[in-house]
């Protein structure tokens, strides 16, 4: 356990915030197309906070691995603008949050193929078959990313999640045809997919997640160097503000105040630039997609703290 | 050639139709995506008439095969409401104009995976995955019924075609994946397309689909007895009016007044209801996907003829 | 009454046919902003059927006004056709089926203020405002119109029904303005509702509208001479089939096969060409705000007559 | 001028900016129905920077009075917060990016008349009905607001401008008569477009609105004491983030990292938390409505200072 033991107030707040927040009821929901999320008890609860000064708190079940789902999607945004020139990825998906939910193909046919933002489904798959002309194996060189982030023998592909999930992936098949259609896929779109699925499929803790997206609170800096610049990190940050919580962006913006990006595996990863990196994680979602409790959580959590962007 | 000798005034208006309306110039499109399309030569004009009494006019490139693409849908329809409760069919495809393009995914979203009707592509997909259930190849078996109706050697599947168009099904593949996902298709997405494609690319002549059309005149009846009953054939008459000619079904029941059914190929199949079917091709298309000569010619058959139903 | 004693089967037809679709108990529902129609007794059934011989047959409610509502929408237009170069109008609102709801603001949007067809609130908007070209008080044309067809002593403007209904107006107003922001709209937004308002209270009985519509079965010619031209009349006919019943008009197509027009007050006026109008009222709508026994009641005639354009 | 003479960094800088940034030539748009904006020279550009300090820089244009338009909306919102109790406005409009236009009348359909945000008309048209439960002269107490907070003699209604806008108000008419008929009004949709539009017409020069805007840089503290709570003036500041640069937002979240807030006028407030307002002004606009020279005069100074929220 790496807490600083001269930091009584957060460790005792995140113990506060389990007590209160840890669902005692089943409620919320679990995504239907996800066989393997269906498992997990309602009552998991955890989460941790990776200070810039190398601190990491943590309570509940914080070390308890967890489908990361889209929280990925911040990893390989921030991979494939540290490899490209930013125009080349740019110039293939938009900033603007999507004001709709986050598999939809309407405004992608209204706006001819090109994604609204990279955290939508579609702008997700754009973001892997980019990523794929450099790595073709993008979901290995992302497991290769977290490790070295988070510290070693911790995050791994579940790979009969991912196959399971992969034949319950008729919405990102169609997406991924239809970005096809309009040119905007260069791989074929199984083969996207399929490596898009096991992205989502890593498994991690609250405490690894907080961990590997500290160098966002950092200006960039991981925990081997530079993982993107300093104003990088502060657009993939506006990113996640605007656009990171599905189509309840707003409101987390208005309640916690912070950028983050949710996962329908139930874990939100939250940036406090300067300062801190966190990941809640409780399994049952709202109807938005996000963690119910999670959200909850950090919302107490920032009125507690005075933490905000704000 | 069974034109009879005895009905002057048509045969010789055919000619004159053909006259005036065959392409002198290069104008319209041809489908992006369909490779086979674009080498046919832009001045292609035929024109076919069957009547009930048995008798067929022909003029023009009456006797040239073209794609018939998605006047293949009359087809099929009828095949699908002969073999089935019309209820089991009509659980999974509304009879609605679309008001939308023909390939769009929007109102299938909104609509919760139902498509409008069976003439958009979503609800053409739809209804062979119907048929595919008792016919696994409907293709094939679409090639028989055709035959049956218009005459031995003379429809055949352009394999190579379908084998190209099917390169290029990304559009279409989207729309199954999608369908698959609202659980309105049993059988895999691709096999669906892939027999879906091969419907589309039988060749025929306008005199054939005018005599495997007839059957819509007659109240069901075709060559060998009847193909669908009485009240089913009117009922397939209004899905053509009001579904027929993709985003331009009003249009043309404004400028017609008869049920028809385009193709991309540049056909077009009209039902003058007791009295015959026409077949009019010719290969360049309006901006909604229509023969833009073929439209114009069958506009002046109806006004020449007085022909309409209303 | 003017019901020919040498047609026995109609007669008893439509009094069968009162007998079987009179509502028995309360079903369905009335308009939320009508305040007059909601106290139109649930169980009010009426039919009447005008030949091209000049009989009209009658049965049930069939001489109990009721308000035409949306069935003027086929008066104005025909009055907007026969005075005008049919290129104004037809510049101003196309002739496509819309495949949303009749009052929706969306499609308007979607193409730049021009309405999908003149049946829908946006596309009757524009034809009062181009009727009020030539005749400011359009609604005052519109009624001696109607009395010129279906004799004198018989429609009558509600006033009051009139009055309460502009105060519920809220939605054409703002279809009215958004027409307006468009530059289809050449009268103030207010005036224009005003009058279409009015021309939707006009009280008639089953007897009358069927007498009026007569002309669209003559091929033009109503009780003075020609109203329309005999093409005119056709192409009035496409539309309503095409667009006639708000968003179910393949349905009612498929079902029944004939053009028609239906009204929130409960009325459907229907054209069999070259035969006879008929128009069956009863009060209660279906989800889509058509009679729901005056439906069921076209169809069962349809099929009992053999009556289809089809 | 109350420039501190000891702040040599800032006062340079914005001369540089205005030197970089001051079009030249004409280029970008302005708004076609607003017709005293047309007349403003296309040369202006003016910035001012108001600090926490107390302190005020300006360059350029800073005194040059503009025409606020949509920047009021973050004044009515704050007034509207401090009125009442949260729940009873936010129950009426979400907090949520739109995803399209700041006009469109399609969410507001989809979604059944509660807006989006408080940012776009809709949704401005529901804060300026809700203020006037209270105040019905909404637009003068916004003045009062303005004057109390940026000094005397300043702020001032354009009444003339405000009228000529009134009668190009079409699309604000629409929306006001489609939120009345969805319930979302209380007061008559033209009292409250006249209302807004007078609001709008608010005619300040940077220097009065970076003095203005300064309480959401200070925890809510204005010129006189508490304008809304820390607590309030953070959510605004999400609201701005997530929702200030109409369909842009995005962008301008991933170019400059700071809430703010454009109006057609061309003027742009952005708040940087804890430490300053900035206003910015240039008539031109971009494609989505946003001043042309405002936004990159302050991505260049956020790239200058580093001031970002991320």
């Amino acid at each position: 356990m790496t807490t600083a033991l001269d930091a009584p107030p957060l460790g005792p707040m995140l113990d506060d915030i389990v007590s209160n927040h840890r669902p005692q009821r089943e409620s919320g929901s679990v995504p239907a197309n996800i066989p393997s999320l269906a498992g997990v008890p309602f009552s998991r609860f955890g989460i941790a906070v990776a200070t810039a000064a190398g601190d990491v708190f943590c309570s509940g079940d914080a070390d308890v691995p967890f489908s990361i789902q889209s929280i990925s999607k911040v990893f390989t945004l921030a991979m494939a603008l540290r490899r490209d020139s930013p125009g080349a990825l740019w110039s293939r998906v938009l900033r603007e949050p999507s004001g709709t939910a986050f598999n939809s193909l309407v405004q992608l046919e209204v706006e001819h193929g090109i994604p609204r933002n990279p955290f939508i489904n579609a702008g997700a798959l754009v973001v892997t078959d980019h990523l794929m002309d450099q790595t073709p194996d993008a979901a290995a060189a992302l497991l290769d990313f977290l490790t070295a982030e988070s510290g070693p023998g911790g995050p791994f592909i579940d790979e009969a999640a991912a196959a399971s999930e992969l034949r319950n992936s008729s919405r990102n098949l169609a997406l991924a045809h239809f970005l096809k259609d309009f040119g905007n896929l260069r791989r074929s779109a199984e083969s996207v997919v399929e490596n898009y699925v096991r992205q989502c499929s890593i498994m991690m803790t609250c405490r690894e997640l907080a961990q590997a997206g500290l160098f966002l609170a950092r200006e960039g800096r991981g925990a081997a160097g530079a993982v993107v610049t300093r104003s990088e990190a502060k657009r993939i940050g506006s990113i996640m503000l605007t656009c990171g919580m599905y189509d309840a962006a707003g409101e987390f913006a208005y309640r916690v105040g912070l950028p983050g990006k949710s996962g329908v595996g139930g874990g939100i990863l939250v940036i406090v630039p300067g300062q801190c990196a966190i990941c809640v994680w409780s399994p049952r979602l709202d109807t938005k997609g996000n963690s119910l409790a999670g959200t909850a959580a950090l919302a107490e959590l920032s009125d507690r703290t005075g933490w905000s962007v704000f």
